[in-house]
């Protein structure tokens, strides 16, 4: 079979790129570190989109758009952001080129429209936006301001690989404006929760919610929340980052409001985003070597019938029973396709759609239609059932629950067994190897000790989990006094 | 009243600069040429994103990513594309900033960090994507590929106005793979007739089918399909484009196809595309000195309710009625906001909603309730008309439609008196300053000529209107022998 993968086993890395290229997700592009998005991995995208829009709107959230451009003194007005994106910044000086004059219908580009201001390619928005937000906020009353965008962005990164880390990618990002401390952090929390809910609602996604260390924070934020989920070779994946940035960007840009004591005050403020970066996730955390498992809620085509047949009088008495079935998922909004196709034989579409992770498949024959069943396969366990055709449409809708229901706990479950307390330095690197996923460990709190653990272990501070269960104890590291735990691990 | 705008009559275009600001739909950004799109404008933008990608899909396409950036040596490959795009391109030259060393918080572009090959920030996509489908295609079982990207495109245009034309602009892009020349036209032409419905069906918006003349083609295209809009100063405007590309690219790109035949053969395109600008055409057609006069099908929100009332015991008695009154329109898909903000008045609130365009305003007082009625405003018309509360949710829906219909055929009279025959060169000139709009006159077919006409009169060839009769004449400039009138106006 042409559409063979590297086995996770074998090469976990090799196999999720294999995974991602045969099942149509993405291509790689001629530029640098960009990619395609495929239709069938755009698809996934927009399912993603649709939802996370609609709890950003039920959060009382605008979409609005700000410019791809960000002029060079207005990205360096805020020292700690500019500072932490500069080293991977696509920078645009010219808007012309010119025909070659040495090379007939090539082009150069054209010296004479070099900019007098260099413009940055946006790595993230809180800059323009900010500056924007200068000229809307003026009173209390122009406050909260809930705004979210739909964009590219663009980070220089020496090491790509598809969906995980890519110098461009598609992502939303929020910004909202608030009158107070309180509010600005409530709203932060809020949307870390909604991303919480997204992850493990509909990608099936386990994840803790946690806060970052210092050194692993957003560069401009005084507080970065994350949310945290391991991939299926214990490695842990950020999924999205809801940062609490105080008043650092207000007054970088001079953002002040009056209260309702007429009092002029910086405004405080948050950002939030999750990036494609998703569609990683989604692949690794529950695809097989047969392809991807996609959980019910975001796979663009839920069920995919096929008939099995010789000749047209089979075929017609097929079509029969599919079109009624059809019409009764498309109904529940169910999204299903009917493959028909006469080119290619059942093995073939049985072995393509599992590649594509549809996660029910129908087959139906003539002898099935004789018994009146069909064979019912799903996806994520492989598991065949016999379904009677009275009220299938019903255990069909049923089923795609379950399916969703059970990626999520398999999931959790290799999640839960993985994340392991360490107490000691050798446990901690033996862990690493040979249990890899979450470990729980002391920590002094000191950035120093956090980058030698990383330099010596390749391991980071993925969170300080929410509510965390403080206990004195000693550093896994330096031996320091320590009052909680952290979650450390390799990660994507 | 601080919402006044400057009057249509007084200036046109600082009448549309006035309403777009004030309306909320764009704000002037910080980057030369490059605008805001607030929430209103952006959420008028995604009701037009959501019905033109149904209709995407609908015709059999699916959406898909392709990179921002295009390199230099992609970007030259058709000459002629490249030619037409290379004097306004945004070039991307170097990919990291550092700190400078003369000037303490500042950001220098780091000299080192020069790219080999320079970066193309995209003006359209035909470059990236052929470039991509090269290795997709390889037999006619790969064709047609039908396929659309939502995305941001760059032109670095000297003069730019709100939504109309700016540097950066959102927009949608199809591109298209065919086995045949006439499955590409047939293509090329369906898409101009789904942008057809569209501006007609939901802009409310009148245009003119037709085929640009050589000058005005899109650069790599062998023909420009448009569609074409006339605004309310009588200056025409390009509401979406369709071309087909016959092998152009597939030439540049080296893309070619098996055919059933198992020859070998270069693969036919299209590409069609609406922009923002599709915004700014609305707010034109339509709107009026009090503010924006949106279609029902596009507006954010198609009925707002204002409760007039004394006294918490009115108000409650109100918001009985509206409560019911809002379930029953949630429920038939209308998009309603109770605005019963205690800090403005009613009469405020009414301006404020005219300027917001917003179809139909309710008002409900204490004395409306005792007769069982409710005052209802149309914007288009500004007509106020006494509804029973009795059916009143079906009243209003109708009502939405008679509104969508009114201010079609109100654009469409205009429109209509506006195509004006022209058989000399001074009564052409007359019409132009007098009777501005589409002017119907022969032409020799040489493109001097139409540079002449442009030079002259300031007037473009709009488009060679589909289904044309063939008429012989003289040519309104030249006197040379024409086979046909076309159309010229000034235009955006």
């Amino acid at each position: 079979m042409s559409k063979e993968i590297t086995s996770m086993q074998e090469d976990y890395s090799q196999w999720y790129n294999d995974l991602v290229i045969k099942a149509g997700l993405a291509d790689y592009s001629a530029v640098r570190g960009c990619m395609v998005i495929k239709p069938y991995g755009y698809a996934i995208w927009e399912n993603m989109q649709k939802q996370l829009d609609s709890m950003f709107k039920e959060t009382g959230h605008q979409n609005a758009y700000f410019p791809l451009f960000v002029p060079k003194s207005l990205f360096e007005a805020e020292e700690t952001n500019a500072e932490g994106f500069a080293k991977e910044c696509a920078i645009v000086t010219h808007y012309r080129l010119k025909a070659d004059p040495d090379h007939k219908g090539k082009l150069i580009v054209d010296p004479e429209a070099k900019l007098e201001e260099e413009l940055v390619v946006r790595p993230t928005s809180e800059a323009i936006i900010w500056n924007t937000y200068k000229g809307w906020i003026q009173s209390y009353r122009d406050l909260p301001l809930l705004i979210n965008q739909w964009a590219n962005v663009v980070r220089w990164e020496m090491r790509t690989r598809l969906f995980l880390r890519t110098t461009e990618f598609l992502w939303q990002e929020g910004h909202t404006a608030h009158a107070t401390e309180k509010e600005a952090i409530d709203e932060t929390v809020q949307m870390l929760n909604v991303y919480a809910d997204f992850a493990e609602t509909y990608m099936a996604l386990p994840v803790i919610k946690g806060v970052k260390s210092a050194n692993e924070r957003f560069a401009g934020a005084v507080d970065t929340y994350c949310i945290e989920a391991l991939m299926q070779d214990g490695k842990a994946l950020q999924a999205g980052t809801s940062h609490f940035l105080g008043q650092n960007f207000a007054k970088a840009f001079d953002v002040k409001f009056t209260d309702k004591e007429n009092k002029l005050d910086f405004v405080w403020a948050t950002s939030w985003g999750v990036s494609t970066r998703l569609i990683g996730a989604l692949v690794m955390a529950h695809s097989d070597d047969q392809g991807l498992v996609l959980p019910p809620k975001l796979a663009p085509i839920q069920v995919v019938i096929v008939p099995i047949f010789k000749g047209e009088e089979q075929k017609q008495l097929i079509d029969e029973k599919v079109i009624a079935l059809m019409q009764q998922l498309k109904a529940a909004g169910i999204s299903v396709k009917y493959d028909d196709n006469d080119n290619n034989r059942p093995g073939w579409k049985f072995a393509e759609y599992e590649m594509k992770g549809i996660p029910v498949r129908i087959a139906i024959g003539a002898r099935d239609l004789a018994n009146n069943v069909v064979e019912v396969a799903r996806r994520d366990t492989k598991e065949k059932m016999s379904f009677s055709m009275d009220g299938l449409s019903e255990r069909i809708i049923t089923l795609l629950d379950e399916i969703q229901l059970a990626i999520f706990n398999k999931a959790k479950n290799f999640r839960d067994d993985r994340v392991t307390p360490a107490d000691t330095w050798d446990e901690f690197l033996k862990l690493l190897d040979e249990k890899p996923g979450f470990i729980s460990a002391h920590w002094d709190g000191t950035g120093e000790t956090e980058d030698k653990i990383k330099e010596l272990a390749k391991a980071t501070i993925r969170c300080i989990p929410l509510n965390n269960e403080l206990e004195n104890g000693k550093c896994i590291f330096t031996g320091n006094a320590s009052k909680q735990r952290v979650l450390f691990a390799r990660a994507y």
